[in-house]
């Protein structure tokens, strides 16, 4: 347990039942990044796909008396270079609970996972204007990496390559 | 089996004994990114993580008379806008076998393997620089996103953080 400025806050593995107010905490982040409708998962997926016998992901939330206000959604990735790694693919306070702490307090949580689980290495994507999260990523010692630039292809371009 | 102008290549899955030609390929690209000694891995870690009971990655190679010239690195990852999905760690081919549909015929097998795992995304990262490589990608149907950088901290920063 934590408690900063007054609030009561805990960092916990993620269930099947926190995928719910997960999901809502994703949506939130979409619409930050300028893209409301880029979630086209639901609940179901993350509970499939999280909660099955190979979960494709680990899940970490903070919880107040309020429901949940943050996650941390981590997976395993293979770097050619560095070997065993680890991919923080979200890290998400709720607007109204920023600058408590709860953000470092997750990142926290995923840099002890990350140690126990051995890897060399943690990766992340994130948007070059967001500028108080590239601050608070270098001030704790990653590095922003500006000549990478990220790839995507979606079903579509897939499909049609792989029926070629 | 390909034939192009003159060359047989067959791409194919890899195995275990692949790996030391994998590591040679992966060093190639190293030096090519102008980070020659970026790569601490060795093939023990290659074997291990790929070949293990639960696999961290799957590869697949292109292969001619005179050994492997190319080779394509894949793992499961989880996106959190659209689930399931791919990521291309590398896509290699020996310098002085390309132009010759090699990078492209790994490049599909990837999404042929992408379209029988059912995944909704592929995603890799790419040097800002890599002119040649961000022309591939694009005609193909992929987007490079230039507003989103990679960020990454190493074994020293991720002790550093766990132990706070």
């Amino acid at each position: 347990m934590f408690k900063q400025k007054g609030m009561t806050y805990k960092i916990r593995l993620a269930t099947k039942k926190d995928m719910p107010e997960v999901l809502r905490l994703i949506k939130e982040l979409a619409v930050f990044e300028k893209e409301p409708d880029a979630v086209s998962i639901d609940e179901s997926v993350l509970v499939k796909e999280g909660f099955g016998t190979h979960p494709l992901f680990t899940c970490f939330v903070a919880e107040t008396t309020n429901g949940l206000v943050g996650m941390a959604l981590v997976f395993m990735r293979f770097s050619t270079w560095k070997g065993r790694a680890l991919h923080l693919e979200d890290l998400i306070v709720n607007q109204a609970y920023r600058g408590q702490g709860i953000g470092y307090a997750l990142y926290k949580k995923v840099m002890e996972h990350a140690k126990e689980l051995g890897v060399n290495r943690v990766q992340w994507e994130v948007l070059d204007w967001n500028t108080p999260a590239i601050d608070f990523y270098e001030k704790s010692g990653a590095t922003v990496l500006r000549d990478w630039d990220v790839v995507q292809i979606h079903k579509e371009g897939i499909d049609r390559l792989a029926s070629k």
